[in-house]
């Protein structure tokens, strides 16, 4: 596995493998790796010739407020991950090569980013979009890989890719858990034992919708506010900063499960924000 | 000369050619060509193996009281024009397809666009920008063309491909003028007779300015208060826009002609704007 820092090189080793017929597969992280990301390069190692993984904490993303500094960085862990996760070319760009001085051009998201996310983190998501179409210009990948569990994200990545014609696809793969069920999540490391065992509710609380979403539940409110009476009992969270069964497509909340839905939530355990995803069906029994 | 509708058949035939060590280079155009575009056209067959023309009237560069609607459109004029001045592939596509449905993500210019047709037009240069994105990612080119007559437009975008980082390289061709010195330009179709003679005085007035630098005339103020004397004298202009000497990187305005600098102007003659700018250097001789 190579280590790559320079944007321009990272284009040069690129564009050489596409001119021998080489594919290559991407995956955009900010470090602190755990199976979900290594999820996506043991996929984007499967289906390409070459795997890129790039580790690069966006400024950009996070909120004045927010945990940029404290945020976790250990590259030579994450390099060993990736080299035996089976990288090709570990990318790890400057933030001065990222956003070199008088930088001032940026991608602005539209009506996909501005509930859930987007409402709790101004800004969020025109930094992701900034810096996801930055390293695929840099990169130039055949696929793009990115985890459902920022099932948010995903949508709005995917709208830009189609929006602004990037030649990349997107794949979306599913969330990777703990053995408890908790979303893997770079901010888990954050959480103390005590707030540990409470983040553990937090995925039960959205199988406790699911299941009564299999007993041929339909009523969004109810489902959501199965998911809060779990919270409320087993993680005791902080805050809830959303619950909301949504359209997967439009990410609008929907009245009713009559189809494929999606059940976001985020919330706080101690400082830390937490988020989760489930896809739920409804039933085919009656009501 | 083969004409291209649709953006994945374009994307089609330039990956293609790419793949057999074709070089492409490209002239994005609102149609309506004119000598100023098929300069462009000339120079990108002599750089390339492969020369892109697109014409797209961008409707999400025009504010809601311009002149999207009547905007001059001539497709079979513009093929044949492109097809002489050595075009391979001219690019069409419909504004269905470049802004589908649910199309919603936008990128936003940063200082470069603040001052003069920026403040002139507001949005203009955000249109401008996604716009070319888009378009840059449907043919990926080596080399980009644009001509220094819309000299903020070059710069603005010239800043997006930096910042972005996108793989193809900017090439500014200088302005090409009537024979009486009027930049070439779609819109001067608009004038009518009378304005047409007034429009003359346009460049007149630039080059009264580069006279008095060749005289020895350093203060920005008394080159601009040259261009509008002589404006409003040979002119009569319905509006002066702006009339300002600035730094060709930053786009600001500079009080001294101390080193080589951009003289931008925008005047109004009838309804029709007309822009034009020139490079004035500083004389050595004393002042």
């Amino acid at each position: 596995m190579k280590i790559v820092r320079r944007p321009a090189a990272m284009r040069a080793l690129v564009r050489d493998a596409r001119r021998r017929g080489k594919t290559v597969g991407f995956v955009p992280t900010m470090g602190a790796l755990h199976d979900g990301h290594l999820s996506l390069v043991r996929r984007a190692r499967r289906d390409h010739d070459r795997v890129v993984v790039s580790v690069f904490v966006n400024p950009l993303q996070f909120g004045p407020r927010e945990d940029y500094r404290r945020y976790p960085r250990d590259h030579r862990l994450d390099a060993r991950l990736c080299r035996a996760a089976g990288c090709d070319w570990f990318f790890l760009p400057t933030a001065r090569a990222v956003y070199p001085e008088r930088f001032q051009t940026f991608v602005v998201a539209g009506p996909l980013a501005a509930r859930w996310e987007g409402a709790v983190r101004p800004g969020h998501f025109g930094g992701v979009l900034t810096v996801v179409l930055k390293l695929l210009n840099m990169v130039e990948p055949d696929t793009l890989y990115l985890g459902q569990k920022d099932a948010q994200q995903a949508a709005v990545v995917g709208a830009m890719m189609r929006d602004l014609d990037l030649p990349a696809r997107l794949a979306v793969a599913p969330i990777v858990r703990e053995r408890d069920g908790l979303a893997m999540s770079s901010r888990n490391a954050y959480l103390g034992p005590e707030d540990r065992v409470r983040a553990a509710g937090f995925p039960r609380a959205l199988a406790a919708a699911a299941a009564l979403a299999r007993g041929g539940a339909r009523d969004a409110r109810r489902l959501e506010r199965e998911v809060k009476r779990v919270l409320r009992l087993e993680t005791k969270p902080d805050a809830i900063d959303y619950v909301a069964l949504v359209d997967p497509r439009t990410l609008l909340p929907v009245a009713r499960l009559n189809r494929r839905a999606l059940l976001l939530a985020a919330i706080r355990v101690g400082r830390t924000r937490l988020l989760d995803n489930r896809f739920l069906t409804p039933s085919r029994g009656k009501r």
